[in-house]
């Protein structure tokens, strides 16, 4: 008698367990359910088809070779049935049978041998009044996304509120303002856009851009009330202010669709999400979960965590595949890997960010460095910002930031430094990473390699840093802190620092600091700083040598911190 | 009293280890010497500046900040003592002294505690006569580089021919074909184009592209003499044929400076370059040594092997000026990473290529996958084609190569493979790597995760594979072998294949395939494809269901093995 496979769910990892089960397995009876009438489309290009980057909604739905994936495409090609418009109403685990109703009502019983629950997520909802009004959306679903396109595409939107400073929030504003001319807002409970994922430093590089690109970003700032008129959303009142708005998006993160499981007595986490050993299994071993639903291990803490990613969802998917069809693979845990377009930038990170990092109780630091992706000399080239964090005194390696314009180059980095995570490197693995070289596409010493370089010498003592955040707060603070910068670039480079702000910014190039000594005060806070941080890496040094204990160097330089709009040389 | 340090070589290892040295040691006495008068560039960079890409040569030596590196900038940025055009003569290692001369004949004897080697590579001689003429240059200096720029910018160079298909010689062609439309041919004595490093079904797309940018390239051939007139070189003559050339590069590889440090005892390989233990140090612990002198373990096979790249020279000059000063740092090995620019395409890889796996003793197999870097439904992206090496039967990950029209794309790709590759990676590893994943820069399931994906399915007996090479050389034989292939694409893919030969060519689309069983002859030899190999690994599974256990799938499809040049739906 063939296996009886049951699936629930039809976006991401249902079809790729069902599909990889089939394969394996050819002559087991898969059944498929989910809840919409649109399955399997790739939810993570949603704000690329309201941007219009993406012209034909259908296309999210569709093979690399332009068929739609649809219940016809699963019966004709991958040989198992899909029944859409069909909710998965309750789970019988001793009947081993799953309760469904179709959208007419119909109820029918459908047994399995093996369950696979691939039921998703469902955004978090704002408990605020006024998020029934026309207009307000969740961009959770495609069905959506068409409406929302549909809107924008005649017209009628001047004005959008995103309520929440992530990955959708940013894409969407991206989209509204970017392709459509919107005039478009962010707000952000938090004090920083993206927390938990960038660090403060790379979220004020991301804030900056959105920024330049007429984007308006609030953070620190709560919602309080949606409010419209005619059933129809006018306006967003926060904390501070209220704005007009013509469309609101809600995107403030998504929680794991665990009830069926819950219900069904499986084991769930307290904070939401159904638990699944390393072979994907739930409580019940006929029971698979996978994607969105679940919490796995993160395999730089150790802890539970809740990864809701497309790319997650299908690689667990082949691995329950797999297992389902009597194989034997396991899924290790996630890192929280990702990267994000917004205008001309690509922002990316792997493991920990910094404040991350302390929360989980490391004793932790971070460094900052900017570096060319292909070798300086090369005419085609763009500067990578990335950021390192780093436990002490192990010298391993938590994770990883970064931002560059040449998002395909981010990437490199972030993903060497992903695919090595899960081994706990330390500082020397990262530091002799043995990365692709040719003028063209690197640097000799790549921009990784220096980061890791640029950690080891801080966590040995060799360097005394001052990250970028700190350095603005402190030139905030100049008078009173009694701030001298020593610009150690050449005088090209530091004239209009020396000139505007003579009394705290002084210009000693890195080659005569040696002969200069005698200029610098001992009774002033002095930072160190260049372009990039190494020629005052250099520079702190030989002050040392000669004595000078204190001063700190500026990681990163001004090329990294101006990229936040720090950059004191300019007019204001 | 202060460290003495004396360093021999002044390019990539030398400079790197004695400004590492400094930082952690200021007070140490540092003398570098070189033979020649330029110093400290980036020799990687010689194609560019010779394509124009780089406009000066003074590029090369610049810091990103455009100081030129140079005896002066040692001193006053670097505070240590450079001599160029100073050849060292001997080593004393009881006395602990170097002997070097002068170009003007003085010699002076240099004392040391300690001694670093970056006595760097030559190129390797051909036997042949004729390699003293005028306009037969190596490329293996900046001065040589200019003299070759000064010919070619001159426009008296309307043919060259280049001799050896490696990374170098590659370049060369290149920059002379495109920016100098100069006449350029390829002359390689092994059957493919860089072997040891891409396989041949990746070194065939490279030298079809070569070929489409008008570089003649000629395997399997050897060239036994050159021939002048007027002391110029006029002619090559190999054994196949004579071409004419204004001009010659011989790239038939370099070998180890490694003299100096025999003839002073120190250990060295049979086969050419100083042995020095993880830490980089010779058979004299005061004596270290890096870069291109030496040979180190590959961390694939275990063996010593040579590796003469900057890249490698850096990290490990990094890792000598830590342990001078007293550190305990050490450099476990090198991958043989390694990625080139030939015109619109990328080809990279790391670890070991099939025919090196096979050769070095491993029951190795390879297979190729062909995948978008970006989501297939966002506008910009290209196609990526990997090979992934698999040892048999335990699955661990020997190397990958690839090709794409971005390069940063594909370096993507070879760096997370080559960052993981010393911790012996399976299938699996690879398999579920959580790379950086959104629409604008990546697929929910990479090609790299794809890639493995492909061989277990090899592996564990899924999947019966003909790569693109062996089904090339089928069809030659197509009659003889009554071969027949079942197309799995739709009829628009197929058409011209079935029109232009219906005898061999059958299309039945994936979605139709167990419906159409009875149309499969059993009594001829199939093949499967489609346009990546996909449709028809499914399509195989589908027939093997029914009975069929012969046919095997063309793996990465039509679109891998196009770009070869093999397409019969072509007009001849």
């Amino acid at each position: 008698m063939s296996l009886k496979v049951v699936v629930i769910g039809g976006v991401a990892l249902g079809p790729k367990a069902a599909c990889r089960l089939k394969r394996v397995v050819p002559d087991a009876e898969v059944t498929m359910v989910d809840a919409s009438k649109l399955i399997s489309y790739g939810g993570c290009g949603i704000p690329y088809y309201v941007s219009g980057d993406v012209s034909d909604h259908k296309q999210l739905q569709e093979t690399s070779f332009h068929m739609v994936r649809d219940e016809k495409f699963f019966q004709s090609c991958k040989d198992f049935k899909v029944m859409t418009e069909t909710r998965a109403q309750s789970i019988d685990r001793k009947a081993k049978t799953v309760l469904v109703q179709s959208k007419d009502g119909a109820q029918s019983t459908l047994p399995y041998d093996k369950l696979i629950l691939g039921t998703g997520s469902t955004p978090r909802r704002l408990p605020i009044p006024g998020r029934e009004l026309g207009n307000v959306f969740n961009v959770a679903t495609l069905d959506e996304a068409i409406r929302i396109k549909d809107q924008v595409a005649a017209g009628s939107v001047g004005s959008a509120v995103i309520v929440g400073g992530g990955f959708i929030g940013l894409e969407m504003a991206e989209s509204f303002a970017d392709m459509w001319g919107i005039e478009t807002t962010v707000v952000e409970v938090a004090d920083q856009i993206m927390p938990g994922f960038l660090s403060p430093s790379m979220a004020a590089i991301a804030r900056k851009h959105l920024e330049e690109h007429e984007v308006t970003v609030h953070t620190s700032e709560m919602v309080q009330a949606i409010e419209g008129e005619d059933g129809k959303v006018a306006r967003v009142v926060t904390n501070k202010r209220t704005i007009n708005a013509d469309l609101v998006i809600l995107a403030v993160g998504v929680i794991p669709n665990d009830t069926l499981a819950r219900e069904a007595g499986l084991l769930c986490s307290d904070r939401g999400g159904i638990i699944v050993s390393k072979t994907m299994q739930t409580s019940d071993p006929d029971i698979y979960a996978g994607g969105d639903c679940v919490v796995i291990e993160n395999l730089v803490t150790g802890k539970l965590g809740y990864y809701p990613l497309g790319s997650m969802a299908n690689r667990q998917g082949r691995v329950i595949g797999t297992n389902v069809a009597g194989g034997r693979e396991t899924f290790d845990g996630a890192l929280g890997t990702f990267i994000i377009k917004l205008f001309d930038y690509g922002f990316g990170g792997t493991g920990l960010s910094l404040p991350v990092a302390l929360r989980e109780g490391f004793d932790a630091f971070s460094t900052q460095v900017i570096m060319s992706d292909h070798s300086h000399f090369f005419p085609k080239h763009d500067m990578v910002s990335l950021e390192i964090v780093v436990e002490r005194p192990s010298g391993r390696v938590l994770g990883l930031q970064g931002a560059c314009h040449n998002g395909d180059s981010l990437k490199d980095r972030i993903d060497a430094m992903a695919a090595i995570l899960k081994y706990r490197p330390t500082l020397r693995d990262v530091a002799n990473m043995e990365l692709a070289y040719a003028p063209p596409y690197g640097s000799a010493m790549d921009v990784l390699n220096a980061a890791a370089n640029a950690a080891e010498n801080i966590l040995t003592g060799l360097c005394s840093p001052i990250p970028p955040d700190q350095f603005a707060r402190l030139w905030e603070n100049r008078a009173k802190e009694n701030l001298l910068c020593i610009d150690t670039r050449e005088w090209g480079n530091a004239e209009p620092y020396v000139t505007r702000h003579p009394d705290h910014w002084k210009n000693i190039p890195q080659g005569q600091i040696r002969q200069r000594l005698g200029e610098i005060p001992k009774d002033r806070k002095i930072v160190l700083l260049c372009n990039a941080g190494n020629r005052s890496y250099e520079s702190q040094i030989a002050l040392r040598q000669a004595g000078f204990t204190d001063p700190v160097n500026l990681q990163g330089g001004m090329g990294f911190i101006k990229q936040t709009g720090f950059d004191p040389g300019k007019d204001d």
